[in-house]
């Protein structure tokens, strides 16, 4: 087993990735939580793959168990569906010292954690990651949300889990389009933090190699954000360089109303926008486009998408990364090297390709 | 200017109190924030009294200002409504940089502020309460939240605000029932920690010497409330003293639909009759019961309601004071002293007259 431990005082907790772990979750949750009852938040298709299994787990380890299944997809990220979960969460009759579990990728982690965080003003949860984007991204770091008509993930809570456990075998029945958008936040990771890591990613020859090595990149990823998370976890500063590509990437994947794009994919279209323009301008180390390009395309992910600069401009214009007059953007100096950038809301113009 | 500071690390904050403090609050919100926007989370009744000048004050320091107005009343506290004032901050075009102020009494407060903690994950907020009850109770602790169908305040969080800004002057405009509903509280609070305050409030003569006298009432609450929160932020431990009266009190309001009593009036009632079964249990010195009751009607506050002891029993089931088995109830050894006492669940038959 692989731990991570994510250090924020009282509120510290571990990270743990193993192969075949679901098997043992009503024990590891155990470990973690006294609670009578257990409500696990997941959506229609994890449930319908793993959600008996988890409920057996959690059974034997003498939690009693409810499974809330919402609908699949980011549509369900809403008010509404909140609302749903609430009234489930109050007809099992959960109480504060009672537990929550998220299980599935970034829509029940993010509104279930969601869930957790304010129902009763905040009980306890375990997030439980499915998908290679939740297992090294959304899982981690306490940042649970809904989305709004207006705008994804606009409202929200910073809200850490007891615990985030994560099983790299529920990977193999995702389907490969969800595995590697997954990776375009792994590359990400290695462009802002880790040329190794970043190096790692180039080398692997095939899918069957990824998920050999599956479990150490996990790690490696988790541990990256960590670090990030333990310096800044209300994300007013170094946080921030995690966004690298997200600024154009989210843009990206609201002027294709979510279902052109996946996020992964948003993001690496971003970074190669973004880079190919600070390379020009002489901020990032040449050459450096071409190898984030590159390492997109041996993974079939797209490097960019047809759209006019002034929607994007219009588009990030709504982003809630925006800071009065000011947006920070994140940009390489080089793979594995990153810095954030404050410029003027009107400079924007200049960093769009 | 009366100053009640509340000691919370970086969430430390002011409470301040003055008549006539309304006409400077725009300065005093300067003080407390850079913020360019300012949204002001308020209800129709207050709105129309007071909202014109509390803005005008905002916009003289150089806020832009926009007001959002729910409907008065309880009713008011869903996730619909929310979700409404949420889309009124997004079409506004708050930032994480800006200001919310929450005006008027503990709905557009609890309301108000949970928006505030949870638009983009949490943005400033400043408390202005204007009913009594308010402006010594609800606004001060960080305690937001809105209502379920299932029960009252079951959704929320723990989200201190910049600053409380209290103008004792707008509860002039307080119908006669509202100002006296805010004393059932004060009345708990000497009950449970001072009974100088007690003898205070048993020695007032009328409404108009308590309004003359309304500052330091103010105060001297805001002050046993702010020592009780540091504490005990998160209400895990001795801020449930703050719920003396409240398990039958909130059973009371429920039972009735919250359409016969006022949060207050039932805090009396519940007051009242733990007291009176503790104190036939010797846990509660002699005659107190009796002093409560002759304060609170001495204020035309009731003291007893109609009510099936089963009926009690089956409302305060739901309350999510309850945790695993057991409750804890919040008993008096005389007038100034209180005490939690954790018990099984079962014997709570045995506290309830």
């Amino acid at each position: 087993m692989h731990k991570v431990t994510v250090n924020l005082d009282k509120r510290s907790y571990d990270i743990k990735i193993e192969k075949g772990l679901l098997a043992a979750m009503g024990k590891e949750a155990r470990k973690l939580s006294k609670a009578g009852k257990a409500a696990i938040i997941t959506d229609a298709n994890v449930d319908s793959l793993y959600g008996a299994k988890l409920q057996k787990t959690l059974e034997e380890s003498d939690f009693i168990v409810e499974r809330i299944v919402i609908e699949p997809g980011e549509k369900s990220k809403t008010l509404q569906t909140l609302g749903d979960v609430y009234a489930r969460m109050a007809a099992f009759g959960l109480t504060r010292s009672d537990l929550v579990i998220t299980f599935g990728g970034g829509v029940p982690g993010d509104l279930g954690g969601f869930a957790a965080a304010t129902f009763l003003r905040g009980i306890d949860f375990i997030q439980v990651p499915t998908s290679l984007l939740a297992q090294i991204d959304s899982s981690v770091g306490g940042k649970v949300a809904i989305d709004l008509p207006t705008g994804k993930n606009l409202v929200g809570s910073f809200y850490q889990p007891l615990g985030v456990l994560i099983d790299p075998d529920l990977l193999t029945s995702l389907p490969k389009r969800y595995l590697h958008d997954g990776l375009a936040e792994a590359i990400k990771y290695g462009c802002i933090r880790s040329a190794d890591l970043f190096a790692k990613l180039q080398g692997i020859k095939d899918d069957e190699e990824l998920l050999a090595n599956i479990e150490v990149i996990i790690k490696e990823c988790c541990e990256i954000k960590a670090r990030i998370v333990e310096n800044d976890e209300f994300d007013t500063g170094e946080r921030m360089v995690l966004n690298f590509g997200h600024t154009i990437g989210h843009a990206v994947e609201k002027y294709y109303n979510y279902e052109t794009y996946t996020h992964g994919e948003g993001v690496g279209i971003g970074m190669v926008a973004l880079t190919g323009k600070t390379e020009q301008l002489g901020i990032t180390e040449k050459g450096s486009t071409t190898l984030i390009k590159d390492v997109l395309q041996h993974y079939g992910l797209p490097t960019e998408a047809v759209m006019e600069k002034e929607e994007v401009l219009k588009t990030i214009a709504l982003d809630k990364k925006k800071k009065g007059g000011e947006i920070t953007i994140v940009i390489l100096e080089k793979i594995g090297k990153s810095r954030l950038l404050k410029i003027p809301y009107k400079d924007l113009t200049h960093y769009i390709g």
